[in-house]
Order: C-alpha cells, then structure tokens, then sequence
C-alpha cells in the first residue's frame, strides 16, 4: 500500500514546498489539511487550490471557527486558562484541535503519516506528536524541520530546482501563530530581552495612547459562558470577535513575556489577545461574586495546573479530563453581569449584577440592615488561633 | 495592681473617645500606641497629645515606617502576595506590626490587656487577635465595637456626657485604611456592587486618562529586593514611597473587587496600591527571568497560600514561617533590572536584563548560534507524552 | 406553634435523659431519631421504645446501613479517604447522614430545631452544625452538652429528680462511637500520650498474635467500588461486614494516633477499622495499576484535601462537591482484582490482574518481548534536565 | 589529551567487562569508582584488585556510609520520603550521592567522561545523567547498555573473546539494587501482576510468622533525626543499622507495588527497608504530636513533591533545594521519644512523649483540669460554616 502523508497545511511557503518535498522523502502521497480557527488572511479555496498545485493528492480545508470557540476557547474562559499567569494559551489550544482533525483526515483518506511543520526546540511539536499518539498511536510522525533540518533556504533552493511555483516573497523578519484567540510573534531582535517591542510587530491591538474615548463593555455570563455583549446575544465565537475589535481598539491585551518552554529553555514572546484577556478577566471577576471561598481558593491551584498541563500539550490527558470535571462542577452558578471599561491599555471592572450571586447586602453591611452577629466573631477567632497560638508558645519556650 | 489597657491609637475621634471609656469599662488606665506607617495626615506628636488630652496614661508615637517596608512589604513582594490575585493585602500586613508593638509596649508599661477598634464582621479583628495570642497569650483582649456594641453614635454620645474634647468634623462617608503600601476604600454605595466608584474615593492615584505622558521606569533588584530606581540607589521604602508618586501619577494601582472575607461572607473593596502593584509586577517579571521553570510552577503555588496565610491573619504561624523559609530559598538570584512604562492605568513590562539570568540566547535563538541540539526533541516528547498514550489506548478499548 | 426538637438520638443514658430536659428547656416537643449505621448492639425496636417512654411525641427508626455503605462509605473508598494518612474518617462520614435524615425527619415532623449530643471540643459538634445550615439554616441547633452545660452527672440527677427511668448501669470508662465502618475509642488513661492501649479497648478487632493462620482474600472493584470478594458477589455493605470480620479476626486495622481536631487542639484516639482499612489498601493498590501517573500524582493531593474537608464537617461543601467531581472521573476503569493477605495485623498485597490495567508486560519485560525503544531515553533525559542544568550551571557562577 | 571515562563500578561481571569495553569503544583509560553504601557482600578491596586486574588505570573506593545516612537518609526521614506513598526511594537516594562522587573523581583524576550501567528504561540512568549534568555539564556521559546495547551476553562473549578473566557464575535470577537503606527486587516471574513473591527473594527480611516474639522499641529523635534507640546514642547510620535488623527480623518494611516510573511505564517491584519505612514512620507519628495542624497538613504536599522529584532524578534541582528549606525549617520541634512494637511484619506505634509537644492534656482531656472553653465553639462553628451555608441556600434556590 502507498504511504499517505497527512500534512497540516498553512498554506505557506515551508508547507506548500514541503508537499513535493514528503512525496519525495516517503515515496507516498500527500494529503493537505487546513484549518480555518479565525486566522484571518487568505481565502481557504485559494490555500486549498494551491496545495493541489503543488502535488497534494488530496486538500481539505476546515473551517473550524466555532468548533475552537466552543471546543476549546470557552474550557480555558471556565479555567481563566493562563499560562505564567498571562498568557491564555493562543497557540497551544489550536494544536489539538488541529490534531484531531488530521487524525479524523487520516482515517477518511488512508492516511499511515501525519506531519506537522513545527522545529525541535519549541513547544508546538510536543503539542501535535503526544496528541496524535494519545488519538491515534498507529500513526507515523514526520517533523521535517526536526527530522529532515528542513529550514526555509533549503525549502526555496528545493523549489528552485523542483520548479514548484512559490511567490518568494520578501520574507517577513517575524514568525507568526494567530487565530481567532489570539496572536504570537517571535522575531529576531526581541531575543535580546533588553529591547522593547516595536509598534510593527502588532496587529490585533492599536497603540494604547491614541486618545480613544473609554468604551464601556457589558459582558454576560451563563454557566461560564459569555452569552451576551451589551445586552445583544452572542456565540463564544462573536463574543471573542467583537471583544477583539473592540478591546484592540483600546490596545488591551498586549503581552512582552520571558516564557518556560516545556523543552527546558526561556524565551522571549510577544502576544497580543485582547478578546481572550478581556473575557478571563471578567470571568474571575464574576467567579469571585458567584463562587464559594474555599472552593474558589482550590479552584485557583487547578486551573494553574490546567493551564500548564496544556500549555505542556497534554490537552488529551487522563489529568487534563480529570481537571475539566472539577472546573466544570464549578461553572454551574457562574451567571451574571460584569460591567468594565477598556481604556488605554487597562481593564477596569467597575460593576457586577448576578441573581446567583454569593454576595449577601445584608451580611456585608454595616448601614441599616445588617444582620451580621458579631458576637459568634469572639469564638471564631479564638479557635482559628488556637492552634498558632499553642505553637508559638512551645517555640517561645524552646527558643534557642 | 491596676489594669492597663495598651490601645492601638489611631488619633481618630473613636479610638480617642474611647480612652475614657475603656478607663471607665476596665477601671484601669489605657497607654495609646501610635504606629506611623506612612499613612500620611497629622502630625504624630498632635496625636500623641491628643491621646494624653483624652486622659490616656502614658502615648507612645513609633515611626515604623523603614521597618514596615523592610519586614513586611518586602516578603510581601517576594512572595508576591497577592490575595485572590489582586489584592496587595495593604492593611493585611499592617496589623501585625502593630501588633509586635502593642506587645511590646505591653512589655515595657505594663499592659494586662490589649484593644483594637476593629468590628466584628471584619478580617482585622481576626488579625489583631490571633498576633496577640501568637505573641503574648497572657494580654488580654478588648475589642469595643465587638464587645461592647461600641458605635460612632455612642463614642460622640460618650464625648459629650463626659466633656471629652473632640472635632466633630462633619463625618467622611468613607472607611479608610491606609498606609505607605496602600489604601483602602469601604462606603455605603459600593455595597450595591453594580455602582462603579467614584473619582472622590481616590486619594493616592489620579485619573488615568488625563493625557499624561508615558513613564518608563527602570527598577533594579537583588536577592528580590528593589534596590535602585533608574540607577539611584533607593531602600524598600523609597522605593514605594517613589512608585506611589510615579504609578499614582498614571492611574495605576486601582482595584475593584469583590473580596472572600476570612469571617465567611463576601464584600465589596476598592484599593490602590500602585507602589505596590508596580514593584510586584516588576517582581514576578524578573522571576520570570531568573526562577527556573518547575521552581517557579511551584512557588506560584507557595505565593498564593502565603496570601491566604497573611489575609487570614496567620502571619506568625507556623505554616507562615516555613513559607517563608521556602520563598527566601528562591529569591537569591532574583537580581537584575526590570524596565516598564506605566500609563493610564496600565504597566506595560518592555525589557530585562540580569547578569544571572536563566535565558540563553544560544539556546533559544533561531539565529546563527544555535546550540540546541533538536534531535533529543524526538525521544522526549515521545518519552512525555508515554503515560498519557497508553492511558488513551485503554480507554478507547473499554470505550462505553 | 409549639417547638420541636428533632433529636439525634443514640437510646444511651444522655440522649434519653435529654428528651425530657429538653422539653422542659424548650417548653415544646421532642421527636428522637435514631439511625441504624450497622453500629450493632441493641434492637432498634427497643431503642424507639425508650425513647417513647421518656417522653418523645414521635420516634423514628431508619435503616440506613446500606444508603451508609453506598453513599457515605464508597465514595470514602474512592477518595483513598484517611486523616493525616491514617484515619478512615469513621465518624466523620456518618454525621452528614444524620444530618439529612434529621433534617427530613424536621421536615415531616415540624420540627423548628435539632438537636445533637456532641461537646463543645469535639469536632462532630461542627458536622452536626454545618451539616444542619447546609441543609437547611432555618432550623436552630441546640447542643445540651455545650450550651446548657449538661453532663452525664447532671443528666443522672435530672432523670432522678423527674422520675426518667433508666438503667444506670456501671458507667463504661470509655467514649465510644461505632458504625459499620469503624470504632473510635476515648479514655481518660490514654490522655497520657505515653500509655500504650489495653486490650479491653477493642471490639472489632481480634489481637494480632493469636497464631491464627493467615488468610488470603481476593477482592474485586469495578468502577472504583468493591464488588467480589473472593468471587462472591457482594453489596458495599456486605464487602464491608465480611472484611470487618476477616481482617477484624487478624488484628488488621487497629490505630494509635495524636490527632488534629479542627477546633484546635491535638487529642489521642484510638480507633479500629479493619474493613474499611483493608478495602481503602486494595483499592489504591488497584490505582497504582489503572490510573495514569500524572492523574495518580495529583489524585493523592485531591485525596488528602478531600479528606480534610470531610473531617472538618464540610461534607456538603462547595469544594468538597467539586472534590468529588474530579475523584469520579479517574474511577472509570479502577476494575479488577487485588489478592492480599491478612495476617497478624498486617495487610499484604500480592497480586493484581485487571482487564484495564496500564501496565504492559511488552514495555516492562527486560527479557523476550521487549517493545520499549531504549534510544528514545537519552533525548528524554537531556531535556528532563535541561532547566535544572542550566539553573545550576548559573548558581555555580554566582556561588557566594 | 587521552580521554578518560570514570566508572561507577559495582565489582559485578557488567561493569567489570565494561572497564576494557569503554577502552575499547572510547579509545581511552577507565577509571573505576567503587562506592561502599552498606550494600554488605564482597569486601572492597577486592572490588578494587578486581577493576585494576580488568584494566582500569586506577580504582578508588570510597566509604561512603556514613555520609550517606546523613545526607541523604536523613533528609529523606524529615521528608517522610515515600514515592507513592509506600516506597522510600531507597535506590533514588543512592544515585546522586555516586553522581557526586564520580564528578569528584573526574575532576581528581582528570575525567572526560562519566559511565554508568544503568539501561534505558529505567528511573537510574535519569537520576545518573540528570545528576552528572547538574554537577558538571562539560562531563560526557556513556550509558553502554542503553547506548552500545550492551547486555549480559554480549559482556560474556566480549570477555572470551578479550581474555577478561571473570567468574561465570550461574546468573541469579533476580536484578537487585541494595544499600543500607533497603533493598529492591525485580525478576521475570513477577513481570505476571499476578504471580506472588516468593520467600528466596528477601535478604533483609525474615517471614513475618515465623513466632518471633513481639519487639518493643524506643526511637528517639532530636530536630527529626534519630539519636538514641531504647536510650542509647545511635549516628543515623547505626539507627537504620539497627532498625534493619530488628525490624528485619519482624518481616516489617516488605513492598510489593506496582510503580509508575518517570520514563511513563508501570513496573512491578519488590522491596524491602525494614529500618527505613520504621523509622519513618516512628517520625510522622512524632510530627503528629510536634507539628502544627496547618503546617502539618501543608508539609504532607511538599513531603509527595518531594518524594516525586527525588524519584525523578531532580535531587540536584532548584525546586528540591526550595523544598528542602520549608521541610528543614519544620523540624526544629521535631524531638522526642516513639514508642512501638515491631511484630508479624506489622509495627504498631503505641506511645510517645515530648518535651516539645503541642499535645495539652488540659486542653484535650473531659476530665479534672479541662480549661477549653466550649463556649467559643459556637461562634467558631457558625462563621467555619458561613460560605458553605450561603453557598448551599443559593444552590438551592437555583436548582435544576
């Protein structure tokens, strides 16, 4: 049986080359799966008809927009998915919804290989080889760029003599991730962790200080889910797209971050996701009216732990699925009205309505209305020292 | 032997009134300890007048101001102490210095009992207490607004039935604590929680959209402790007392949130702190730099349960002190100059640089001067990803 | 309309004293609810009957051995759930039972108040209580031993002095609490914590040195739960009283521990729980062979916590249902069997087969059938270490 | 410059066929390490005439005993250092202490390479490398089983064929790893999950029911290590000493676990570590009546982190170091005296007292003496359970 390869297609220039290039190496056929997740840019008919061109035997485009929103976007709103703390995970949420589309390709086309064009020293090839080991063992993993040290000159010299038609455009100084959560550039002159971001590298935000008036946003959760914007219904995928305008707008959202790569190294990444920032900051927000104490303080450790179990490419993992089930039993009351201003760079909560809420006015007063006993506070106290309180007097007494 | 209240003073109309009516509760003597924290306002020596003008025994003025920035906001920023993630826990780590000093000042005149003016719905009230019993569990404890129902109202009835001297300035809406590390905000028409704060509640931070221009700011740490800004030598103090100035200048360091009460209920909190949240962001971003990866996983962890620790009122417990055994132990290296520009209301992080970072540009660049050796990638992921693989397999076969 | 107290009622000298103190306290009625836990003893019959007898306007009886077992017990499997590593929460997990069953009996009966026997410095006082406001906070709690003071003594006098006839038989130095999942045993001698325990103590356990032959058990898990001891199809229950009896007769399941009440202070329990002891060490030994490492590592965190929240009486706890969420997850495929050995007071595990068992003989195999590729380890190790390489490499340079 | 390869060499047929087949295969010296950590047999002269006579150009042996009790023994009682739960790291342990040693010897005698005969599926060959690049990166590391695929046979054909002069003798069945701390067992018959151990596996432990008559022993530690044992000073190497053969002679400390190991697959192993698993436990049962209860519950997290890391090889990390300054710092008050009875392979704490006790009789007991104020309990119950409360109404009133 002829070996197919099952190539995930970005419609660049290293995958377009890489078709006759696998063709050539594996002696087998290559079928190119392209994944629309928001991303912007070319047409998918134009970046399907141009992996044919290049030799593909078959081309798939998918337009997955909803599918990531719903699938994967909305679980990390549920875990306030932040990797470090900042970043909501852009790239590494992509990666295994693309895997399992090219796992499903694989089984409807006969696929035996799948590759992907990621390098060795990144996050992104663990991310794609443990999710399609974890959907489909069988499958063989081919990274050109690792396997092969397949890098762009050898691809255009390849083209070159192959006469594979590529525009050889002026080569961006950038390499780019983006979908509809967010955006990730890695360049050159940033490896120096001393130099600031130009204003070039941006495209989903605008500069902070152009004297945009503040804009006001009404976010509405049900469930964990936003479900309404100023009071008009949306999807989770209209939700990230209008917050996405309208948080770029103000130039929320930009991230400049020494970041632990799973392989070992730090390195130096740019972001810019103003829609996922805008949405997991007014999720906490709502969690912390909606969302029990001791509850939300656990809550807290797991999603760190979700978030770095993802950002590390086990999204399909045993701990992974076992983490979404506590976070999901959390979600149930998570319903309700945030009210912020994006404004120059900064979020600012100023307002939060739930009928669900924990909040208690009459509990928290101290106008007309309380009905706090203070008097169960003498107690409370007592016993929740009591136990500091008898060690230090041991220390106290053993004190060298 | 008579009985000798030792009270925390805070020169206010209800601690002042309240030394002739603790003299008349206990029918001892009350010796008023005034701690200045740089909380700003009068003048220590009129307080401390005031104090002996209202019948107290002895006054005792402490300028703690270097000690509160160096044995209570530097572990904090070491820890990053951040409670619910925003919370720089301003009047947290306040109380238990005033608590080492009203013990000592116990000590020192003879005290046999202690008094706070903390309510009994409240986490201050916690946090005197449990410092008390921590420190000298034979003292004593009054809490009047608790134990006694003691109210404004009373305290002016009181002031008058005994000719105590008081300004009856008209009286602030607001219930305020601050200090050099922060200030907090507390009024009636927060506790709806969908009224947004007003401009007037602000005292340490202006505006953030008033067209200032941008302020970069480089701060340099060692062993995690700011140590100069823009290359001037500053002491922890100086260093937020100049970042108060700076940050409150751009509008940075305004909180608004809803707050897990140590008592159980949740409440309303508006804060700013922006020396304060200007040096731990600062922080955390060099540790981005210098902490290695499975350390730093780790010590976000530690940081979030010594908040926990520190809000709860535990500050000299036994988990406390190991914490901070454990947080000291990373911070040796935590040493290098961190650049960022704070304006209307954000802190944008643009540069590190560190003699003893972990970043390794031969590592990380994708330029000439690779040393990453790319084909160990292929045995690792396979290796990572192992566990989670046959898990997977297992449970497609057993599939319900 | 007339009180009622719904009354946790035990058929003891205490609680039967307590009805008619308590409608004389109250001035209402008393309806006694006793509750079948497979505690042994007594007829239940009878104890309604004394109840009726001393005055109770209703007594109720309720089986709930197996809801017990099932609903209370299992998921106490599951959880691996043991205080401070040792303790199978024997009275922890039957309080939230009463607890329900009091407050459906408050329901159908009117009743306006419950009441419990416990002390003011035990923890079951603080089930009791947070289970009844979890449940439903209109109700008022009433604990006679804490708020009215009311001690055996006192309940002696009282049933005297008001004709209450009951059998004061030669008060047992012991504090005792039994249900089918365990015995815990208080007595002033072992307050000295250098006192080993007598051996009139125990009741369920034989002692380990009888020269009893050893006896091997095979049980059987599906889901997580017990369902075949030795090929025998058993309940929970019946899982539960078998091996009380087969490990009870080896001595297996005795405790000696200094435990940390929640209120504060440390206290000497002795408890003895062979079932429960010896089915929680076949179950996570069965873990050890079906649950994936990263999900086993962090389970034993959610295990801990969860075992912390149910002895600290928050059984029906935000957090603890979340709890419960995640633990259900990794049950799915916890099915085989466990062969072990009682003996002597020891349990051995010595035997594991399961149908859905991780592990594989190809990959572990050193001999014929080897499948593990050995050159995948060296990149695996290089980069497991890479981080902590590097961290060490700069702390050898910046060494003080 | 000649390369010169150090070897950790055991004085078994591998590693002493090893010594001409690294000359060989590196075209350099070979310079044999011998460490001696109690393993008993062959006396270490002879292991060292034995590397000399195979060809290494030198040989040392280093009595490493003492220092490894102390080191890392120690460290591992005040961690309570259970990988799993169950097993005390026993080789885990032993691999940075030789690590240690052979970059020593590299240095003294001008090393360019370091060897080991650990394979590649393994936890050892991690904890070696992991070790060697922590301590010295420039070092080169030859693992010949895993990177030449060197195996028993090919070492066997290799002497003929090279006139190495070895004893052939019949090849045990059994692959085993010993030290003073204990013991570890793999064989073929038990790769089958189900097959029991059989008695001729076990050196360091007598079948528990043989008849021996019950061992009452005294521990004693001070700030977490043992100093005294039935009163009479011990080193913490005389202690395991000790404890291995009284223990031993009990059958206590035998395990037999199926594992998790780091590189992702399960095994099965048996071990046994009399004097380790009894003296952790003798020093939990101390930290139950010496710890505070929230330092206590926290320490049990970082004690399985610590256990997972040492496991994984990361002894040298910078997250080991953090964690051993929190556990270092929790022990000062760890003193004290256990009583326990070691019988039938079971031990059975049976009393303990401490200077330095946070146990309060007055505190703790219902009878003469008791100064708990119960009062304070209802206080401290009402507020313990105020979340949970709000929590529970809200949920019901929003019920699905």
């Amino acid at each position: 049986m002829t070996d197919r390869v099952v190539l995930a297609y970005s419609g660049g220039l290293d995958t377009t080359v890489a078709i006759p290039y696998l063709k050539k190496m594996t002696g087998g056929e290559v079928v190119a799966v392209s994944i629309d997740l928001g991303q912007g840019g070319e047409d998918m008919e134009s970046v399907r008809q141009r992996a044919l061109g290049a030799g593909a035997v078959e081309a798939v485009v998918v337009d997955a927009k909803d599918e990531f929103a719903e699938q994967y976007c909305l679980p990390t709103i549920k875990a306030n998915g932040m990797y470090m703390k900042q970043y909501p995970l852009v790239s590494a949420i992509s990666r295994p919804l693309i895997v399992k589309h090219l796992v499903e390709a694989a089984q409807e086309f006969g696929g035996t290989h799948v590759a992907h064009g990621c390098t060795g020293k990144g996050n992104d090839q663990v991310r794609f080889e443990v999710g399609f080991t974890d959907n489909n063992p069988d499958l063989k993993i081919i990274a050109p760029a690792r396997d092969y040290a397949w890098t762009r000159d050898k691809a255009i010299a390849f083209a070159e003599e192959n006469n594979v038609p590529i525009e050889q455009s002026a080569s961006s100084p950038f390499s780019i991730d983006q979908n509809v959560w967010g955006r990730a550039i890695e360049t050159g002159f940033l490896e120096d962790l001393w130099n600031p971001p130009t204003k070039d590298l941006y495209a989903y935000t605008e500069e902070p200080s152009l004297g945009q008036a503040p804009d006001e946003v009404i976010i509405s959760f049900k469930a964990g889910a936003p479900v309404a914007i100023d009071g008009r219904p949306v999807t989770v995928l209209q939700a990230i797209e209008e917050l996405n305008r309208r948080a770029g707008a103000q130039g929320v959202g930009r991230l400049d971050m020494v970041e632990d790569r799973l392989i070992g190294i730090k390195s130096r990444e740019i972001y810019e996701a103003p829609g996922a920032v805008t949405l997991i900051t007014a999720h906490e927000a709502l969690e912390d009216v909606t969302v029990e104490r001791e509850l939300a303080r656990y809550k807290r450790g797991i999603d760190a732990e979700w978030s770095n179990q993802v950002y590390d490419g086990l999204w399909f993992s045993p701990l992974k699925k076992s983490l979404d089930a506590f976070i999901e039993s959390t979600q149930e009351h998570v319903t309700g009205d945030i009210r912020l201003v994006l404004h120059n760079g900064a979020i600012q909560i100023n307002g939060r309505r739930s009928e669900e809420s924990l909040y208690d006015f009459n509990l928290a007063t101290y106008d007309t209305g309380d009905t706090f006993d203070q008097t169960l506070s003498k107690g409370f106290v007592a016993l929740h020292g009591l136990s500091s309180k008898i060690a230090n007097s041991r220390d106290r007494r053993f004190a060298k």
